[in-house]
Formats: structure tokens, C-alpha cells, sequence
């Protein structure tokens, strides 16, 4: 399991329980990704390989934990079904984003758009988001499919804002923060608020679990944005500068561009406009970005978007659980990959 | 409604009774497909231009009307939101499938994939997607939500085994019957299957309104190919010839490939490979289309589908709703746009 590798666990028994979960979940998406058309189950066995670090059905089996109640048979196995849920919609974004960034690979595995062809993505990717919901129908509460159909709408949502924003350097920061925390941090924070109230959080807790959620998504995509821009190509694992090269103006780069002087401005503004590959570029705009303090100023935006994650968690009975969450928690900020 | 104007009703009554639900449906539509994001939203109203016949709603509620019980708020409610879900699904394939398609306009609008990009097409679409199952999520009985998650996932497997046969002439009879009851006649089936069930049909009765759904979705989509073939582009609407401009193989063109002389079908077989425009050559195909009788064929076809599923009616009490129903299934195949 990626998630337990890379991320340090609190002690041997919960890894190993964890372990033991998540291997329910993979087997849950895999029974639900089936199709008796060959061709599309072949297609899904092929964005099994997607799978990466699991981060959000950790967090749901985490956070339906922390809530300290006893885990019932039942319990256990919604939680495992929601779980899966919101990695299979995870999942269907993934496939439609590679479309929407004309990516080459996903996870050292060729896209489905340049395996096959952008329409072949686009279907299957509809395929996902439909067995996903078919699976939640499944639950017994169907509140819980109301909450992922409107997170669900959310996120792309903040798909639409962010590709129509595309190439307009004069984003700011309350619609930077509009895009990410409906594109990344809504899922997050949904498995989070699920996981609990699903191992019977009251109204209150299942909010604030939401709350840590969201603040951890927003942190996680900032450190993301950073990634791109100050990453190690080896470690992170794919091109970086991405991001400028698809016109996307991220957390550092808005301050940037507001606290550089005019021709550095209008530099970055026209390679933004023209998204055009970078070439030898990256280093010269980081160097930039570090003079006008605006690699910090992103870094302490998403170690104070931590910091205020792990504070709701104080509420919550001290418990394995909630040790391994603020574990992550910090881990989200000092990731290099 | 368009509904109303291209289906001759059986009488006054029923026609103003239509109408007046048929606006509650367009109301819950346009109540579910709004966004605080301006840019969604404004795609939004651009989506209702996209709305034609509205046949999967009026199906849906000929079909609890059919069913000959009383008419109770909840039913009225259940029903309106069962027929405004299956029309969003149906708005949400629309606009994939422009993507697929390359098309430049959809019911005199430009399609949103022109208007904008593919991209913002992938994206919207998401969105109708997962605001149709936010409202099914609000019904009472969650096995309706399962149903839909179920058919919106043969809905894709349909278009993804059409979209990678594409180009492909030695399509079976089989394949091509798989294709369309998948793509296209499983949703029209599931409006009158749910139509039924929410009016109170036993199971029984709502599988057979499914099948009847099903048998006119197939007589549908038959009566479709053939008029991108031999219609009047002036009544379509449209510019014909798609099909095998996009390498699709239909009933008519495949019946001719089994019937015709080895050069007619090493001509064709190479059109469909090609995957070019047809400029002129739509009707020197069309002619050798009725030399095989593969007109005929497929008219034929299409016409014992529409036979079949109006036997599947005869066991329902004799209303108005069901001689409308009648009605509708003759017109599937007289229909020249």
C-alpha cells in the first residue's frame, strides 16, 4: 500500500489494520469497475494502475475511526463502500483530466487519451462517475449520495472556473482559493465528513471532520502547485512547469505577479497568455518567485491551512487514529512527491 | 412543446394535461441546473436549447399515467423529477457526445464543444451529469437511484463499443443490436419502466413497460440511421451522411455489406475505414442501400420493434394515456426529422 510506505504510521497494529481496509476498498472498486463488454473491462483494468497513494479512502477509514465509537460489522462495511466511492470519482476525474491537460502518462502508465483516444477518455470517465454513484445508491442513508452528488458537481465546478481562467494572468486570490477548494479539496473533505458520520458522528463533529478535510485539500494542492514550480523532476516523477505552460496561474505565482516589478510582469503574464512549453524557463521564473518572497508566502499558506486542519481535531478523543491523521496532515506539506 | 406540436395527441384534454406537467418537469430541470460559478451557470441556460421532444419525460409520464391508478401529490412529484433525472442524463450524453462527434451545432445552436472547447464540454457535462443524480437522490426509494446508476453505465458501455467499432465494416447484427440498446434505448426504457414503477406498477408490469421502452428506444435509433441516410436534409435539420462519415456501421449499411457484390463492398468498406467526408456520394450509396433492399430491411425492422412494443402494452387497462402511447410508438417510424 503506497499510503502506508510513504507516509510514517503511529505504531505497527494500525498499519497493518489499515492495510487490512484498504484492501477491502480495492477489492470493492474492483468488483464495481466490471463491465461485460470487453473493452470497457479491459479499460478498467487498466486505470487500476491510477491507483496512487489512496489518500482519500485513508482518510475516510481514518477519520470513521477517530470518531472513537465502537466499529460494528455495519459500520465497517459502509465505511469501506464510501471509500471506494469517492476513489472511484476520484478516479473519473483523473481520466478527464488527462484529457483536459492532453497528459502523456498518469502514474508511469500512458493515459487513457493517448492510449487510446480523448473520446475513448471521455466515456470512459462517465463510466466511472456512473458505477461510482451506482455504488453509493447502494448504502442504506441515501443522504450520503446526495453529499457526493453535490460535492461531485463541485469539483467540476471548480474544473470549469480554473480551464475557463486559463491563460489570464490576473487571477485572484479569493477565485485561486474558489477553484481549489471545489476542484480538490471538496473530495477530501467528503471522505472525511462521510468516514465519520458513517461510524456515527453527530451533525457537529461530521462538519468539522469536513472542515480538516478541506483545509488539508487546499494545503495539499498548494504544496502541489509549489511541486511544479520547485520540485525534483526525479522525485516527483513527471515534467514540471506544467502548470504556466497551461496558462494556470497558481497560489505562488499570484503573489508574484503582484509584488514583481513591471517587466518581470508583463514576462510571466505573456508566457501564461501564450501557453507554450517552457523549456529552460522553469528555473529562471522559480529564482523569481524566491526573490519576491512568494515561494515562502505559498508555503506558509499551506503550513497554516495544517496547522488550522489539525487544531479541529482537538475536540476528538485522543485515539490512534486521530495520532495517524495529524500525522498526514503535516505530511501534506512536507511531501516531495 | 415540441412534443405536443410533432405527435398528434389523442384528444384536447390530455395534450393540456401533458403540457401542464410537462412545464413542471422543465421547471425541476432548470431548478437543478444552476451554479453559484457564473460560467456554469451561463452554460447552463446555453444547455436548454439543447431540449427537443422531450420524449423521454413524456414517456415517463404516459407510462404512470398508463399504469391506471390514482394520481396522488406524491406520484405527480416522483414522476416529474424521475422524468426531469432521465432528461438531464439525456442533455448530459448530448454533450459528450458533440465531443465524440466533432459536431458544430445541436438544434441550431452551436454545440458547446464549438462554442467554447472540448474541454468545457467534458467538463459540463460532468456536471449534468452529477446534478441528475443529486436530484435522483432526493426520491424516496434509493432502488431508483441504483436503476439509473445502472443504465447510465450501459448507456457508456453502448457508446464506448460504438465508438471503438468505429471504422470498423464487419460489424454483426448482433454487435449493432447491443450498441443500441445500450446507447440509446436502455435510458428511453428505464423513463417508462420508472414512470411505471413510481405510479405503483408491480414488477412485473414496470419490466414489461422497460421492454416496451426498449423495443420503440431500438425502433428509435433504426428509424435515426436511416434517416442520416435517406432523409431530406431540409426536414432533419441536419447534414446527413454522419454515420459513415464518422465510421459508424448501421442496420442498413451493414445488411448491404452481407448482401452486396464484392466491388460495392470493397467501396464502402473503404469509405468507412476512411473516416472523410462524403461530399456527393451519400446518394450513390443510398442507391445501392435500396437495390439490396437494405432500406427495406431496416424499415422493416424497426417496424416489428415498434409492433412488438406495442403488444407489450396490450395487457394494460385501456386509457387515454395508452392509446397515446400507441400513438407515439407509430409515430417512432413515420417520423421524417
Amino acid at each position: 500500500m503506497t499510503a502506508l510506505t510513504s507516509i510514517p504510521t503511529v505504531h505497527k497494529d494500525l498499519e497493518a489494520d489499515l492495510a487490512r481496509r484498504l484492501a477491502v476498498v480495492v477489492e470493492r472498486i474492483a468488483g464495481q469497475l466490471t463491465s461485460p463488454i470487453p473493452e470497457v473491462e479491459e479499460l478498467c483494468r487498466h486505470v487500476e494502475r491510477y491507483r496512487g497513494k489512496m489518500l482519500r479512502p485513508v482518510l475516510a477509514l481514518l477519520c470513521s475511526d477517530a470518531i472513537g465509537r465502537e466499529r460494528t460489522d455495519v459500520v465497517t462495511r459502509e465505511v469501506a463502500t464510501v471509500a471506494a466511492v469517492v476513489e472511484m470519482i476520484h478516479l473519473a476525474t483523473l481520466v478527464h483530466d488527462d484529457v483536459l491537460d492532453d497528459a502523456d502518462t498518469r502514474r508511469g502508465a500512458p493515459t487513457i487519451a493517448k492510449m487510446r483516444s480523448s473520446e475513448v477518455a471521455v466515456i470512459l470517465g462517465d463510466f466511472l462517475l456512473s458505477q461510482a454513484y451506482h455504488l453509493c445508491s447502494s448504502l442504506d442513508d441515501q443522504r450520503t449520495a446526495l453529499r457526493v452528488g453535490e460535492v461531485t458537481s463541485a469539483v467540476c465546478e471548480g474544473e470549469m472556473l480554473q480551464l475557463v481562467r486559463r491563460g489570464q494572468a490576473d487571477l485572484d486570490e479569493e477565485t485561486y482559493y474558489t477553484i481549489v477548494e471545489r476542484k480538490t479539496a471538496a473530495l477530501i473533505a467528503v471522505a472525511c465528513e462521510l468516514g465519520a458520520k458513517h461510524a456515527g458522528a453527530d451533525d457537529e463533529t461530521a462538519r468539522r471532520m469536513y472542515d480538516f478535510g478541506r483545509d488539508l485539500g487546499v494545503a495539499f494542492q498548494i504544496q502541489d502547485d509549489l511541486l511544479d514550480l520547485v520540485g525534483d523532476e526525479h522525485v516527483v516523477g513527471k515534467t514540471l512547469g506544467k502548470d504556466i505552460e497551461m496558462g494556470k496561474v497558481t497560489l505562488p505565482v499570484l503573489h508574484h505577479l503582484a509584488h514583481c516589478e513591471a517587466g518581470e510582469r508583463a514576462d510571466l503574464t505573456t508566457l501564461i497568455r501564450a501557453q507554450v512549453p517552457l523549456n529552460g524557463e522553469r528555473r529562471t521564473i522559480v529564482g523569481r518567485l524566491h526573490a519576491t518572497g512568494s515561494v515562502a508566502y505559498a508555503q506558509k499558506a499551506a503550513a497554516d491551512l495544517v496547522e488550522r486542519a489539525k487544531s479541529r481535531l482537538m475536540a476528538l478523543p485522543d485515539t490512534d487514529a486521530r495520532d495517524q491523521l495529524l500525522l498526514m496532515a503535516d505530511q501534506v506539506v512536507r511531501r516531495d512527491a
